[in-house]
């Protein structure tokens, strides 16, 4: 479908800006169609927007010549697509983002309903699009889709062979991603894979994530009598799963904020001197930080600085709790049981597996000879670090520094993305995280929002990088 | 309406159990008729539910010949009607009873839809009633009702004056009762109250509870970051107030079950070594009664029995817990906020107002200093004790005994019926707390049931107590 072509020119590259700018209306509209699929991928009952939102990028990427694939999985489908692959020379790129996105409760809490997208106006960022998944990660997804689009348009072609891969259950622990590597690591290898998930430093300062954490996740479940009662009728006597729960997850942390679990920070490598001086030397105001969310003190172990508690620190984070009576008013009762959802942020030298046994070994010690405890989810990841003097690393730094004025950022990341250890793992290949999100983009959150400047800029980052890594020696862009 | 009658004699009893046993049928779709009103009084999706359960009751009592007024309150109806007062000598009783009922939800845990009622086998006591309400208190209400049917039908009238009493927020803290005892207090002034929400002993054993516990209830919810945020990307410094809620909670009760907030135990009395005698030799089963409900262990205070811990003792009890991400699947947020409700069991010699106090202190000081604590509700009661050698108690224990042909048992209750402290301290009225429910009713949970005997007996030995206090002289019932 295509010719093999020359390593792209400054001119080229021009050309492509340019035709992003002449489309830009258009850009967003197909973006707002995507952001219309409520394609929550953790509720079943979402389950066939899911698949619609497969289906709308798969056609998107065929309008542009990719041979697209849409692969049933056990859970949500895969999209798979390769634009030039063996036709055009330079480095091959496997494209990674997420159709899926996070459940938009509290509903209640959102100005604008989340799968209306629409453009508001920001104090701080001027025009932003806000709906659910305009930041995490449909958003990102297009900023490369329409660089891709705008290379196509203005030079006929790609500057190197594109694989994408368009995964739909990163919201929900990527159930299916471990058997698809297996099935189809051959089609998928490249030489570098490039990811769109994470934040730039500030709304003017781009950045690429070096260090990202790990993630495991478990539910429990403590069940006390064998059905609800009367809490007058049975009060004293009777066991509450609530006061069981809570007395046990009331222990999870220490009083210099560290996680009680033993063993928890086995392997666990204290920051570099000189990470942490890197670290210093980013001026980031953690006091500021808190305030913007209305606290004033970290939370976190004592003796690290916030940076430190969100980016080499591990967590153990009660995301969700629940028992009992949870509507308007009263209702006195002594629960059955009682859950509640936890998950723990991982860094290097962490073992998911080992942190989920010992929080079991910790809740379990704890419970009463009369009481049950069940244990949900358990998948995790592992923490990844990455080599910031790589060929691709510099050569995508270089491109955005072009597109923004300034010297990208290698940052940490407190979140975790699985498929960045997948490939790792996997298919023996190294990432590329770069990302237009900014911290305050409200992901997972009421009116998650994604500035406009970031869809905008972020498309003509791609369009550099692309040419950028056409530079590049097939196979040497990890030298 | 009605002519003076004389006392009551055998003969006229006699007619009036017939008339019962005539008309089972009827009373049984009566009542169904009254189940399938989801007059849920905590939800206020239910409130027309709540109006027409009060408006169905006043028909049926003007049916009889009642002169009944349903007045408007700020929260629900009360339902109020008179039947032969200032004609019918004898004692003037007032009868009292809730038409509101408790949520249904779990709602997959019903094995019937719990507003559509029906008759089920049950392997203990063949025929019972299951809906939401059957038991508590609709069941109960259509005793007395059926009862005065009866007696209406057999002999043309009543035998002593009755004035009934419905209310509609028995299960949502009585709000709107302190206001209408104020206000009415002349029209419901009787010489004793009938209050028909509680238990027998057992299924073959009438009981006329003598001690009831005290409530006191309250919603606390802790604020941590102004809005929910992303658990990876702020996850370490940031408090999360899910964290605070349990850590706070968790210390709500010490290693030998006592409640561990300072001041709970002020001024409550030990029961006497005659109390304890009493209820020892009621030869109760604490370890059958808790094995009934899948458990083994008594969680209530070191040194005192199960029916102690249930009938003597206070507790507070987490009646419902939440924060976070509580639907299917996982969502890896820090949520703005967490809440839990709280209530208290109280026996006598405790304030409502002053455990509450207590409780919002013993929040308070655990609180971090950057969270934000908020309470709802705080309304109570104390805890009640009666009178067991008063001419009204002996005459009804007396109907009792000969309905079932067992002397009925003076039993405590760990369960609060604030009407009776109201009427007690708002029209220095007691009450006779007459029931047929069973403790295994499984009211305020899944598959509530009456079994059919305590309903058809529960009509019968009503129609007795009101032959037995027609005996008694008016103004002296309490003697």
């Amino acid at each position: 479908m295509t010719e093999p072509t020359s390593p792209s020119t400054g001119a080229e590259t021009d050309a492509v800006l340019q035709a992003l700018s002449a489309h830009e209306q258009d850009a967003l509209d197909r973006l707002f169609d995507f952001l219309a699929i409520p394609s929550i991928s953790t509720d079943p009952a979402y389950h066939q927007a899911c698949l619609d939102a497969a289906e709308w990028s798969a056609g998107q990427l065929r309008a542009l010549g990719f041979s697209a694939t849409v692969h049933a999985t056990e859970g949500k489908p895969m999209v798979l697509a390769h634009y030039g692959v063996g036709e055009i020379s330079g480095p091959h790129v496997l494209f990674y983002g997420h159709y899926d996105v996070q459940p938009p409760d509290p509903l209640e809490e959102w100005d604008v309903p989340p799968f209306e997208p629409r453009i508001a106006d920001d104090a701080d960022y001027g025009k932003v699009i806000v709906a659910r998944g305009a930041s995490d990660d449909k958003g990102q997804v297009m900023t490369f889709l329409e660089a891709c689009r705008a290379w196509i348009e203005a030079t006929g072609s790609l500057p190197v062979p594109v694989t994408v891969l368009l995964e739909g259950e990163e919201e929900s622990g990527s159930p299916s991603l471990g058997p698809f590597l297996q099935a189809y690591g051959e089609e998928l290898k490249a030489d570098v894979a490039l990811v769109c998930d994470t934040n730039q430093w500030d709304a003017k300062t781009p950045a690429i994530t070096a260090f990202l954490r790990g993630l495991a996740f478990c539910e429990v479940t403590v069940t006390g009598p064998s059905r609800d009662l009367h809490s007058g009728l049975y009060g004293g006597p009777v066991r509450n799963p609530i006061h069981v729960l809570t007395a046990i997850l009331g222990e999870l942390h220490g009083l210099d904020g560290e996680v009680a679990i033993p063993g928890f920070y086995d392997g666990v490598a204290e920051p570099s001197a000189e990470q942490r001086e890197q670290w210093e030397s980013l001026d980031f105001d953690g006091q500021a930080f808190l305030e913007s969310i209305g606290l004033n003190e970290p939370a976190g172990e004592t003796g690290y600085s916030v940076l430190e508690q969100n980016w080499a620190r591990p967590t153990a984070e009660i995301n969700g709790i629940y028992g009992g009576y949870t509507g308007p008013g009263t209702k006195t009762v002594i629960p059955s049981q009682a859950s509640a959802k936890i998950s723990f942020r991982l860094v290097p030298g962490q073992d998911p597996a080992k942190v989920i046994e010992g929080f079991h070994r910790f809740v379990e010690k704890r419970l009463p000879a009369d009481c049950k405890v069940s244990f949900a989810g358990g998948e995790g990841s592992p923490a990844v670090g990455f080599d910031t003097t790589s060929a691709s690393f510099q050569a995508a730094a270089g491109a955005l520094a072009e597109e923004w004025g300034t010297t990208p950022i290698s940052l940490g990341c407190g979140a975790s993305i699985p498929i960045v250890e997948s490939f790792r793992s996997a298919l023996d290949m190294d990432a590329l995280l770069i990302g237009f999100a900014l911290p305050d983009d409200r992901i997972h959150a009421p009116n998650e929002k994604y500035n406009l400047t970031s869809f905008v800029r972020g498309a003509r980052s791609w369009a550099r990088i692309l040419a950028a890594l056409s530079k590049l020696q097939p196979g040497k862009s990890e030298a």
